[in-house]
């Protein structure tokens, strides 16, 4: 039975390229395997594609039944809705253990760098399977992405080196070059409706049993918000009126400046005042230095939710 | 910070041996180790760490505060008391992922073979480092102790392959003759109170919101139980009433004859029934072929009470 190799919700660019190298390795060492996403793909993520020639992988959202590899997460939250209908075979990650069990062994490829495709590369090594250089391309990229080329504190030097050794055979001089052009595209937010930017990079969290979603939009100027600001607030207030979660935010990352601008909607705003040490102001707040997502912005609160 | 290297409650011969050999990994890649147990050692792990020189790690039930590597578990139920308030920085193991969580990431080394000593090899290769003889043999026995001298089917050939390379290192002639003398030990319960053998290697699992308790006795012949098994059923009972199990199994496995007998004290003796599709006489049955709680034992279960 072939595997079904697919990255959470809301795909970034290390879900996706994930899926798809992972999947070729999986079929390398003779284990049947096909790359899946659960969602539409970013502009980001479609100029990676592009670039290297690739098609996307195949839209499925239900895996009852099937063998699932999960790429990127091991939160209920981010996985298909029927996962405990299917059996996860596997998992590679560079998050927090969350909240995903199984019921039966399986292997976990986890470690704490700065992208998932950092730990698929040492399995391509641990395996010894050469990687087409069209894979490097992808993999490269997704890692210049998670680690905001080199500049998030979630960056380690294996990412640096596992970047240096992709290029090579990927046959691309400059890849901090390319990351930038990758970083453009994805600053691109005019035309976009305002809902789609919202959810372009939005990841919910179960805190302590509390409901909580965070999106990030990295750009590499925070002008481009300028005029879309307020819409953007207003529509994660909505969001958070149309669901059950505790509190939505909005990181606007200025990846040049190297901090975030949150936009918050909410019950408690006093906890997010806790976990960062601040105070906003009109429900906003400026986090200087702040890039990462997972390493800056949700273990302080996860910790304030904690207690 | 140091970090403390820790099996799981009720330590068997995998959790001990894992920690030593695992901490001296680390303490050798320059990451200070502390290998700490959570219980007594039961005398199939005396047997082996007298045969190779060691003392047992130091008890230590409370992690507040520290850095901790959790060796062959994920579940709640199996590790420190105060685990959420320690951070975890890494887990080796080879079962099911259970309901641990962290809120930083860290690093897993998860397999579907039959030991967690089988995966401690795989991090020397990793990290090329040389295994001194003495860590070697206490390796290679608790890989011995976990497949049932290969018999398990949980063996994988990673797991025999690693026997036969770990077994050079430590100069054994014959791994399976050392094998069948630590079994021997281990079924040497004469003399021994019942409490502590239905104890001895014991652990509990969270089935859908309900504790259930599993213990398990490996020995090379079941007569030895001929004159206290009604006292281990009855014991089994006393124990479901003292605390707030739904269920407490004790598994008489024989090792030679391949199969265990289910000794049962349940709230609701149906699950169990449909679980192993089969009939419990006086709260007894007959499971042929069934040496593995982790395989055999736990998923069906698992998955009887998911509905």
């Amino acid at each position: 039975m072939a595997m079904y190799v697919v990255g959470h919700k809301i795909p970034d660019s290390d879900s996706i390229c994930g899926a798809i190298a992972l999947a070729y390795l999986k079929n390398q060492i003779g284990e049947e395997a096909i790359p899946t996403r659960l969602g539409e793909v970013s502009p980001e993520t479609q100029f990676i594609l592009d670039r290297f020639g690739f098609e996307a992988p195949e839209l499925k959202m239900s895996y009852a039944g099937e063998d699932v590899y999960i790429v990127d997460h091991t939160e209920k939250t981010q996985a298909p809705d029927d996962i405990d209908k299917a059996t996860v075979v596997g998992v590679v990650d560079h998050h927090k253990l969350g909240d995903l069990t199984t019921s039966t062994p399986l292997e976990c490829w986890i470690r704490p760098v700065g992208c998932s495709n950092t730990i698929i590369k040492m399995m391509y090594d641990f395996y010894d399977v050469e990687i087409p250089a069209n894979i490097a391309g992808i993999m490269m990229c997704a890692i210049l992405s998670d680690t905001v080329i080199f500049k998030s504190p979630t960056c380690t030097t294996a990412d640096i080196k596992c970047v240096e050794a992709l290029a090579k055979i990927a046959g691309v001089d400059d890849a901090k070059e390319l990351g930038m052009e990758m970083f453009k595209v994805k600053s691109a937010v005019e035309g976009t409706p305002i809902r789609d930017l919202v959810m372009r990079d939005f990841k919910d969290f179960n805190m302590n049993g509390n409901l909580v979603g965070i999106g990030q939009l990295e750009v590499v100027d925070l002008a481009v918000f300028d005029k879309i600001k307020d819409e953007l607030h207003a529509d994660i207030a909505k969001l958070k009126e149309e669901g059950n979660r505790h509190s939505v935010m909005l990181l606007l990352t200025d990846i040049m400046k190297e901090g975030s601008q949150m936009l918050i909607a909410s019950d408690d705003e006093a906890i997010i005042a806790k976990a960062y040490d601040v105070e906003p102001e009109a429900s906003k707040v400026w986090l200087d230095g702040v890039l990462s997502r997972k390493k800056q912005v949700v273990p302080p609160l996860q910790d304030a939710f904690a207690g």
